[in-house]
């Protein structure tokens, strides 16, 4: 290894890379993967017959580029949305990690800022070192929460280019209210901000919780990014979108690599979107799961965090490496975000949530923190 | 479209995207297509089966994040080119145009340049501004040959941090010596720059013509990059990659997106590539109508450029743009890449380059160049 980063080292590589190590979660083979927040309830059949249906019929075109603008796609993800959003609204690249590089490479950039909350989305700062844009941290309460007034505040005094608003907020799951949308939003006009709304996991969202599509109008600084990685279980296909005014999708145009988009993958999202009652029926188990986790996380005596996401953040571990290890050992995989006494799990399936509770609680008595189950 | 653009112009956008426009060859609905340099002889029946196939073994995986490193598909393309490759030195993205962007934001960026020598491929200006790197342009002699000499020399006097060669050039077809790529490499010491042969059209070549991959043992600044678009007839699956040292793919992985290529993107490739004998049997038909282009169009006093790519550029046109709207009455798309008295055309199929061939002719019989045939 050491022979390897010397060998590296020894490239021209851009002074900023030099000693950086790539992102990357690990990618065991374990039986039970709770780490990563995919949907872990799969591809229902139905729609793996309609993707290899939909594959077969672009096949023999292959030989040409796809269509540039996947004006079918961005048809169809606009109907999906609804809010009264039209294609010209739609954008979509490989992955909602595409799509927010290109909202920096037109909004962002060198000499240039963009305000993340930590903690959150690990991809934004390096999203940020990739085009060059300077990472601001700003700061969330104790308990991990963003009121509209802090972060309007700190909205006006660090006056960033773009603000990342992950809303359910990865690592914790919580949402943000709209008013703290709006508020961010508002306090952005002094530097014209881009203020970029995650919402990679809304489907997830409880019923009560609202989508900051519907603060789109009119606000033309305004972009929700979304992603068909989570609710429609295709993190292996990479298909990322965004809803935003159309001239944002203008900006985009001028960033995007031509045909990024290949006609496969435009074919594969279109299949997925035609048979998503499947799926959303499948999101709708994954939040039962999640819910149940919460509750008996609770029982146990931790502290889940509020989730609209497919995931749980529970803080209330003595030794969360410890925990993280016996779980391994045991064949189910978490995340170890890196706060202080805190996991992260995604839901499973009822059999992998069982595996997950029944162990973490063998782990838990065994610190003598619970009675044997 | 003016209502458009103000719009545009009221965003915060980066500066250095202001006024310009989106990249792209128009995308017209004409029966004969020989503008963008595709594979017109189509995927094989049995290719299209492979890839079919591939997706559905991969289908219901696709809840899960794909294979961050691809090892697969990187050792296939590992044994595809030879040349005693290994998978470490294999990388590819979502088409050339991403593995350029990598290069580029690991090697060039702000405060740093890279050179090209155009007439060439016209997204090399283009990844450069989106990188935040000066594009350099260097000349090519009046009939757009490079040598060893003048390349060399530019080199050293412009001290670039990366260097695009296209070999086959595009849009001239014509594929540069290893004695250039040897002396750009040997001048670019100084500035330490990293070489990059962009050998897209190189299945194409005439047999007497080497790869740079030839040159990659001893040279860590050397790249070369491939694609999947042209030989393999996969412009709509979007596959570049490229061979290069070890630690050169060391230094993508900082700048890559995670999971930038899509499971089906992998299959798909591999696919190809397990069934390449049916598309390197159309590659020698490609070539055999190439020949036959440059042939005829000697016939008819023109002067088309030696090819060693799909497609054949021109000169000793009097007027191209009434030559290219002529063409395109007749259901026949090329392509003006806006140098004088020049054109570009796709090798086609056999009934294709007929279609192009008669009427050309009639064309410039008709500006009384040419007897009507």
């Amino acid at each position: 290894m050491d022979d390897q980063l010397a060998r590296l080292n020894r490239l021209p590589l851009r002074d900023d890379l030099r000693g950086q190590h790539p992102y990357g979660a690990p990618q065991l083979d374990v039986p039970i993967q709770l780490n990563v927040n995919e949907n872990t309830h799969g591809v229902p059949e139905e729609v793996q017959e309609a993707i290899v249906d939909a594959v077969r019929s672009v096949a023999s075109g292959l030989n040409r580029y796809p269509d540039r603008e996947f004006t079918q796609l961005r048809t169809a993800l606009a109907e999906y949305l609804g809010h009264g959003l039209v294609p010209e609204q739609l954008w979509a690249a490989n992955g909602s990690n595409e799509v927010l590089q290109q909202i920096l490479q037109a909004f962002g950039g060198p000499g240039r800022s963009a305000l993340g909350f930590p903690p959150t989305y690990s991809m934004y700062p390096l999203l940020a070192a990739g085009t060059g844009t300077a990472y601001l941290k700003g700061v969330r309460a104790d308990d991990f929460e963003l009121t509209a007034g802090s972060a309007a505040r700190q909205v006006r005094d660090l006056a960033p280019n773009v603000v990342f608003l992950c809303s359910p907020n990865n690592p914790t799951g919580t949402a943000l209210g709209l008013d703290v949308v709006e508020a961010v939003y508002e306090a952005g006009e002094a530097s014209q901000a881009v203020v970029i709304v995650d919402e990679a996991y809304a489907e997830f969202a409880h019923a009560d919780t609202e989508s900051a599509l519907a603060l789109l109008p009119g606000r033309t600084r305004l972009v929700v990014t979304r992603t068909m990685s989570k609710a429609f279980a295709l993190a292996g296909a990479r298909l990322g979108y965004l809803a935003a005014a159309p001239e944002v999708v203008d900006a985009l145009r001028l960033v995007r690599l031509p045909y990024h988009l290949s006609a496969i993958t435009q074919a594969t999202a279109l299949a997925a979107l035609r048979h998503r009652e499947s799926l959303m029926a499948e999101v709708e188990e994954i939040k039962h799961q999640r819910d149940r986790i919460v509750k008996e996380l609770e029982r146990m005596g931790l502290e889940p965090a509020s989730s609209d996401s497919n995931f749980v953040f529970f803080s209330g571990l003595e030794d969360p490496q410890r925990i993280w290890k016996g779980l391994l050992d045991a064949g189910v995989i978490v995340r170890d975000v890196g706060i202080p006494g805190s996991l992260r799990v995604t839901a499973g399936t009822a059999y992998e949530t069982t595996a997950f509770l029944t162990r973490l609680e063998e782990l838990l008595a065994a610190e003598g923190r619970l009675p044997v189950a």
